[in-house]
């Protein structure tokens, strides 16, 4: 071993021993030509070196020498600074390495930036020099979270019978194809394997096999064009129960996030977690994914706007339309009309919004250019309805339900950022229960599944399978953590004649059926379980714990939004001789 | 919850309980028109349920239709057998629980093949069936054992400040691409990822990165022509230390095989557990893997049999060859002239050898058609130098080195194996040390790395790198185990010039190095400090400790010898419109 103790281990009761320390010199300064200072640094922490000059010395020459980055080897005396020199910066700063012998284990060029402090350079150099940057205090606290993070996971789910077993990464294609990363088969000419964008089907066979708790930290992957939270590989914490029933699942992932946060963050968490159902959330928060660190939920002010003299709001009432709004508290003096007039208007447009209606409470009325389209009582009510108190600013989005949603979930999430309504290191975490099993596809004409076709319909929805499939809500539920979908599973279809019926429903014939997903519903037919699941996102877990707002740095070897590795350079062209092997030629690239 | 204990749980201090079981028919019998008996299993064992009559009752309809493997869940009560009915092989044969309501969760099918008993059909038919396949307790047995044997190496690293880190599945490919599993990317025309044929580089760059104890489970891919014991994918306990000697591996490595046996087996490994250099085993063994459950070691004999009159032996010594044998103890009566004349000489023929002598130790002296070459001098120092014993069979083989190697290692594996020389169920773990660093390859005229290029080469032998490369030894290292492979490792290149030394040796321009590893070359050249490591298999390890010998027995979705998963029929081939995104084709078969 080239050490006898790390950089962050030694204090004041080490003094007077001779220890070996190795690591790199995060610091260098000369001071006269008596002293060379050194500060070394390794992962636990760092500790300052001190040579002293005796003319002609060996070690004095090497340690002139050193630069920033080098790593090397020290041989020296731990000495008690005395309680002036003590530098409480410093975990070890009790004391100091007086060296007695120097030895450079290799040298560094210049870093292409700084390891502390300094500017950042772009990204992509960051991510070429990942071995540089990744010795940064910020994604070394993050590549260590995430470790404590998953032995968490994993020490809960291990001490709860749950098995962690192993499923492939050369599956199948699936119905989602379209987003499969796939691999040639050199055995198999023409053939392909495709890796997991989730364990989903497997672990259902797990079940099935009587495994009934079941848990991975399982990468998988997904080909699509790259958000910049998103990459083409990532990593879920993947569940799966027999036995069980919605609740369950609920309140085991409401144990998992409690003793996660315990051990990773030292909070006590309340559980249950609040429970919102799908159609609550979409109509107070307009998104499946509110952040309610906030409050300032959605209104609904459709009567009143109808009952008005306000054109605008009534033609869309009219035509079935919503009229809603948002109280933004005491925030009347806070936007300008040039604010509210181009730029508020202007980001609720890009959600497809016409217009945004604004009224301030002064004076116990409403102040605005369309105050006068109400009267006294309606305007009265309006105040009421909407909570609102003095030097408050209303907001209304009037349009079809979609674009109201979308458009005042958006400004809420906006405003609640821009006006610090909240504290950006609280967690809150809820549940949104009952999605719908299914959303109609316009563009071809049948539904697809909201979460996957695997998922059980709500059973009280039973009758409208038939009647009225868009009705249907599924068995599902997501957890959504200060805005974020953090966790997403349901409980899944046991039965293979109402697998088929979905099948049905989806449009996937019995033939593309039985040939995609032949070998489940062969397995649903050779006694079942009832079973439930859920897979949560890890490196946004990590993300969020963290307090990073770019998943790229919770990831050590992440790729940049074009799916590139720029480190390695992948993915990169191969010789054609593999290509021969694997029986696939490139095609031409299509003309422009 | 669909149950409130689990099938192995109920003791006879439940008894007068009302509980809810859940699981699956292992077996059904009726006994007259009174009663049914079934046995309710799941993963946690079995319980008999007994079902009474009443002539008329639902319940009693339903539970006389019941299958094997049918899903069910009973209300009851649990009663104590009393003690002329305990059945002792049962954990909970204390007690059965007299069924109140009964529920079919779900129907099976009859099952292709028993779960338990039985005889076992084809394994195609297992795998395509492999959700009844895992029910059989043997399988669950190893499924649960793997799932114990990770958990205790987690704990055993992460508690000695290693940190599990993340390695992306989409790399580059390396210079052993012709074994890559290749991803084409969509984005980048022409270009592939390829699957990791093992973390090597990643791992290595996190130490240049400062993160100085590392772990992975990780998922391996290799495109090999399949033995019976490879997979496609497979998983390898891969670890990486900084600031570390070959001893700091070795050492870590005997703790955690310690930590996981007594912890998954509950023995007491003596370590360090013994080292043996490479040269050392060759000559005793034959091979770099032996099985030193038993002895019978190879014996050179080549001086004697050069100063014999066997005509045979002295012209192979005298072209450079060797006579090396084994004394098969107590065996001379065992084997009869026609199976050492016909069987044992085509099995050491099947290794390259051109003949097989035998000589029994009969009355002191050695009886054998070629004893009349040998003088008595010859023959005591024969028997001397073998250890020869009264009924000792002596085996020989005269050949080039490589071919007394191979086959004299293959002869001892199997005598030791149909003689019984050991007990099956030991556990003897042995290092193999100081590999050659590499190996001559005769058809493309130059060095290949006996294990990767970024191998160091032992200090000791510096002066040969440039003199006679083959003589090199490498700081490298194995871990047999009972004659396997189960881990491997070495000392790696810390310094870009022996790197680029290395490359040179094998041949690789530096051109095609600056391509392939440029970024291994620069992070060694930003500070890059001493660092070892080792990867063990883990399928084998599973395989090894629950006594499989048959690696798709420790997995739970195993590929074929074809690489084929016969429960989902991957690989298979895709929709064209699939292929167009990725930009590639499948090409035309070659005509044969």
């Amino acid at each position: 071993m080239h050490r006898t103790h790390n950089c962050g281990e030694l204090r004041r009761e080490h003094a007077g021993q001779t220890v070996t320390l190795a690591g790199w010199v995060n610091s260098y300064r000369e001071q006269g030509k008596e002293l060379v200072f050194v500060d070394l640094r390794d992962r636990y922490g760092k500790t300052q070196v001190t040579f002293i000059t005796e003319e002609g010395s060996k070690i004095d020459s090497i340690a002139r020498k050193l630069r920033r980055e080098d790593v090397i080897k020290v041989v020296g005396e731990v000495r008690y600074r005395g309680e002036a020199l003590v530098n409480s910066k410093l975990q070890t700063g009790d004391i100091e390495l007086r060296a007695i012998q120097l030895t450079v284990l290799s040298r560094s060029k210049t870093p292409p930036f700084e390891i502390e402090g300094g500017e950042l350079p772009n990204e992509e150099l960051r991510l070429k020099y990942r071995f540089v940057d990744l010795r940064r205090p910020e994604l070394q606290k993050s590549i260590i979270l995430r470790h404590n993070l998953v032995q968490a996971v994993r020490e809960y789910f291990n001490t709860r019978d749950f098995l962690e077993i192993e499923t492939p990464m050369l599956g199948r294609s699936t119905p989602e194809g379209a987003r499969d990363y796939l691999v040639p088969s050199r055995v198999h000419h023409g053939s392909f394997y495709a890796l997991p964008q989730s364990p989903q089907i497997y672990k259902q066979i797990l079940m099935v096999a009587g495994y009934d708790r079941y848990y991975q930290i399982a990468r998988c992957f997904r080909d699509e064009d790259l958000r910049a939270d998103r990459q083409p590989e990532f990593t879920q914490i993947d569940v799966e129960m027999a036995f069980v029933e919605r609740d369950d699942i609920l309140n085991t992932i409401d144990g998992l996030v409690s003793f996660v946060m315990q051990k990773v963050r030292g909070v006590t968490m309340q559980t249950p977690l609040p429970r919102y159902t799908y159609a609550d959330v979409m109509e107070r928060f307009g998104c499946d994914k509110p952040d309610v660190r906030f409050a300032m939920e959605i209104v609904d002010i459709g009567d009143i706007a109808a009952a008005s003299g306000f054109g605008v709001f009534k033609a869309v009432t009219a035509s079935g339309g919503r009229v809603r709004g948002l109280n933004v508290k005491g925030a009347a003096e806070k936007y300008s009309r040039r604010l509210l007039d181009v730029d508020l208007k202007n980001f609720v447009g890009d959600f497809g919004a016409k217009g945004l209606a604004y009224m301030k409470v002064t004076g116990g009325k409403l102040e605005s250019t369309i105050a006068k389209f109400f009267t006294d009582d309606h305007q009265q009510q309006i105040i009421a309805r909407m909570g609102g108190e003095e030097g408050d600013l209303l907001l209304f989005v009037a349009d079809t339900p979609k674009v109201t949603n979308a458009a005042l979930a958006a400004l809420r999430n906006r405003l609640g950022k821009e006006l610090n309504l909240y504290d950006p290191s609280e967690f809150k975490c809820i549940w949104v229960l009952d999605f719908p099993l299914l959303t109609w596809n316009a563009e071809e004409g049948r539904f697809d599944a909201e979460h996957h076709p695997f998922c059980q319909p709500n059973p009280e929805d039973a009758e409208y399978l038939k009647t009225d499939p868009g009705k249907v809500r599924a068995d599902s539920y997501d957890l959504v953590v200060n805005g974020y979908e953090a966790a997403s599973g349901s409980v899944r279809i046991h039965d293979s004649e109402i697998q088929q019926m979905v099948f049905d429903l989806l449009n996937i014939k019995s033939e593309e059926a039985e040939r995609r997903f032949g070998f489940l519903l062969e397995a649903l037919r050779y006694g079942a379980p009832p079973h439930a699941g859920i897979a949560l996102g890890l490196d946004r877990w990590v993300m969020l714990l963290a307090g990073d707002e770019n998943i790229r740095d919770v990831i050590a070897f992440p790729k940049t939004q074009k799916a590139a590795d720029m480190l390695t350079g992948a993915p990169a062209p191969v010789d054609d001789r593999q290509l021969k092997d694997l029986h696939i030629e490139v095609a031409e690239l299509p003309k422009k």
